[in-house]
């Protein structure tokens, strides 16, 4: 695969044109990057689904998309551009036979094709047998991936195994939506382009992290989907574990996709493994009941609609992460993850050593820690707080913590920040892996995450409940105290 | 002495009652302390001088200044509480028998009697003769002086021996105002509270230094006084190797006087001498010719009211600094000042040594430093400037320096800010010596900043022009660029 800056000229096939995500995320991001002119113009996107759908019928539900999913309004010459591009494939993806009237929409000479699988994985298997067996399935083709990817290292595996049989590494592209934010890859800049943080990026300067991905949401109408997943597999095995890795991975030698991708898996290799003996030390596993949000009264999980009363799935996970490698012995990562939280946001805060002598006790005992907080949502952006006198006559002196803040939106004053799914959609079309999740990486993931899965299922009793709207748990604040610190708290 | 915060009740003996620095810097600190209700309530203020006053004829005379040289409105209330203080003794400091009369107005059983020496240095003998054979020296009665102290270190052991032979180190504050300011004491806190710069505050981690203190007024009426001076012992002895040590000092094992001076005169100890071989090199020594300061015309040096047309005193200094210990060789401090700069600004920059990798140079082929600013006017504040990516669709991360500002003014949100005048009387007033220049120090900074004027006067064509409103003369550019190093630029 050549390296190119520039999208290619595409056939972007999207299985599961009537999709969830194809519908919410795909689309409005297609429209948007058609607005900026970042798609190649011969670039077509050919939806495939089992609908009954003609060309022009496939357009309409593409702009009713757009209508519903999109914040703006649209623009008819934008529109005008991308509904030239759009096309349909009727294609059960179960009958094999069928793949050869996609093969036929494509121009595999002149375009590249990119399957984008839009779909449970389930149906990945024979998904790529269709496509090996019409043989679509030759470089430079590409296909796109949604994780979770199974969910445990186990049905990872099957599913990677089963794409394996067709396509090379170098065609799979994972997404994992988190590596698209502006404030996910900005981590690279900050850490490697500021001396301030270079030299401070280690277990001589840093006493812990905090990796906080709230939902201010429930369920959301997906209970039986959910259920049988849980928060630890939806959030933290893929989000927060990335995120973490971004944090602590070691100097990168260039920025190329496996150079990123190489630290990240190491870091994912030396997590400390949590087991039976030390879960419910280590972790803290959630369920809300009924509560209320911003003065609104939610229903408990167990009481939303379609729910199992005996499950016990979690809602809500925090995990103390410990990395054992030379930079990071003796720093804990704390992971804290939920639904029906106070808020919606999400972000990192790295805590710095306290100063090791402490000339300022008429105003802290403990002198309160720096912070470099990078905040991936609501309001983009990074602060550091650091202690400042605070002015006055006053002879002692009283300092103060203060914010240096950098807004995204107000620094860089744009109208719209891209979306994850644009970018990662256009990184695909430039055919650049960086941005996408190794196999290595995901099973990494997969193997330290089943440890603690089947070290709560011998522990029955490590599922707690919290009210909607708190913080989790109590427990939650207990694992983080033991240890002397306390989590950040949000505006 | 005993050390004590709340202010003591004094006598405020004002010597030089009718001078410049009383009426435009004392007496409006003093109604800012009364205002503030910071004064004892016993404490009284005595004008002294040759002038045939009463005390009310000297309570007119306050007011007066306090009407010209405030920014505001007198308030009633607080002038009736200020002017219940003011008192004035007629006496010409060169008739020793005099002294009697301010003693009977003394009341040296209930009040600390502090006299403050607003009046050239070469009236402090006689006014410590007169204090001593009037029996008005003993501890803990305090005496005030202000820098410069001499114009070399030989006049300035005079003065200091004069006053030493009737008051003890302990019973003298030396004032340099610049000791005063908020952003100068908040480098203490800056530097000893925060982890962040703890951990990169030595030549590991830090390029360089620039200390700047720009003025754009010219001689403002005192060219005989000024021209026998000059900006180096104007400015530099005092003013800028004060910030400068501040800056460089060691970490102090706690705040007390003592503790902060004995590290800040181990600095000015190790400062590297300049002589006459490489005085060129290491300093630029500058005198304004005509120009043009916002389009406003302004005359040069030797075209001033008064001016002797042969004069070859500086009115621009920039010095390359370097500190020959542990902490900092290798490590430049870039010190400039001068008169009819473009700006009156005065700032710290220090500039953190750029990353030894650059993984960006799609961005930068020299990644810029992290830039730590202290800005002391006029808007006092503290910024880092980092790296963070630019958002935006771009494959190639494109990088931007970004500042994370704290303005004191906008973050502390108060109205008055104290002006370092209020604070060194309170601090006076209160017993407490750490804003206060000791001898050593005073010494220390002469006898360095002798060798350079001496090496001066050696190498006849030292004294280069510059344009009113330039940034000084070109070698000035030239001596920072030989370092492959750039003066910062003011917005």
């Amino acid at each position: 695969m050549t390296f190119v800056e520039i999208a290619e000229a595409c056939d972007l096939v999207i299985f599961g044109a009537k999709g969830d995500l194809a519908r919410r995320k795909l689309l409005p991001s297609l429209y948007q990057l058609e607005k900026a002119t970042q798609m190649h113009v011969a670039t077509r996107i050919i939806g495939v689904g089992r609908a009954d759908w003609n060309k022009e019928e496939y357009i309409k539900v593409v702009r009713e998309a757009l209508e519903n999913f999109m914040q703006e309004k649209i623009d008819e010459t934008v529109w005008f551009n991308l509904s030239r591009r759009l096309d349909f494939c009727n294609l059960d993806v179960n009958q094999t036979s069928h793949f050869a009237k996609l093969g036929k929409m494509l121009d595999q000479k002149n375009r590249i094709t990119i399957n984008y699988f839009a779909m449970p994985p389930s149906t990945f298997a024979n998904i790529c047998k269709g496509l090996g067996n019409a043989k679509l399935n030759s470089k430079p083709t590409r296909v796109v991936m949604e994780k979770p990817l199974g969910t445990s290292l186990l049905t990872s595996q099957e599913i990677n195994n089963n794409v394996g049989k067709f396509f090379e590494e170098s065609q799979v592209f994972r997404i994992d939506h988190y590596l698209g934010k502006e404030t996910v890859l900005n981590l690279l800049a900050l850490r490697f382009a500021n001396s301030i943080f270079i030299n401070n990026w280690d277990n001589r300067a840093i006493d812990h992290v905090q990796i906080t991905v709230a939902e201010k949401v429930g369920i959301e109408g997906r209970w039986s989907y959910f259920d049988k997943v849980g928060q630890m597999r939806d959030m933290i095995q893929n989000h927060l574990l990335q995120i973490l890795s971004m944090i602590a991975m070691s100097p990168l030698s260039d920025l190329s996709a496996d150079a990123i991708r190489d630290e990240k898996v190491k870091v994912l290799n030396s997590l400390r493994f949590i087991d039976h003996k030390n879960v419910l030390e280590k972790t803290v596993r959630g369920q809300y009941t009924a509560g209320y949000i911003q003065g609104k009264q939610v229903p408990g999980y167990l009481e939303e609609k379609g729910a199992n009363k005996l499950s016990n799935t979690e809602t809500f996970v925090a995990i103390r992460v410990d990395i054992d490698n030379w930079r990071w012995a003796g720093v804990p990562f704390y992971l804290r993850t939920g639904k029906r939280l106070p808020t919606k946001c999400s972000e990192v805060v790295v805590y710095f050593k306290s100063p090791q002598i402490n000339l300022f006790k008429d105003s802290y005992t403990k002198l309160p820690k720096n912070k470099l907080t990078i905040r991936l949502q609501p309001d983009e952006g990074v602060d550091i707080e650091i202690l400042n006198k605070v002015p006055g006559l006053d002879h002692k002196h009283k300092l103060q913590t203060t914010k240096l803040d950098l807004s995204y939106s107000q620094t860089f004053n744009q109208s719209h920040l891209a979306d994850a799914y644009e970018r990662l959609l256009l990184e695909n079309m430039r055919g650049i892996q960086a941005l996408f999740v190794r196999r290595d990486e995901v099973e990494a993931a997969w193997s330290w995450v089943d440890s603690i899965i089947n070290a709560w299922s011998v522990n029955a009793d490590s599922l707690e409940s919290y009210k909607a709207g708190t913080w989790g748990p109590i427990s939650s604040m207990t694992m983080i105290t033991r240890d002397g610190r306390c989590w950040n708290e949000f505006q």
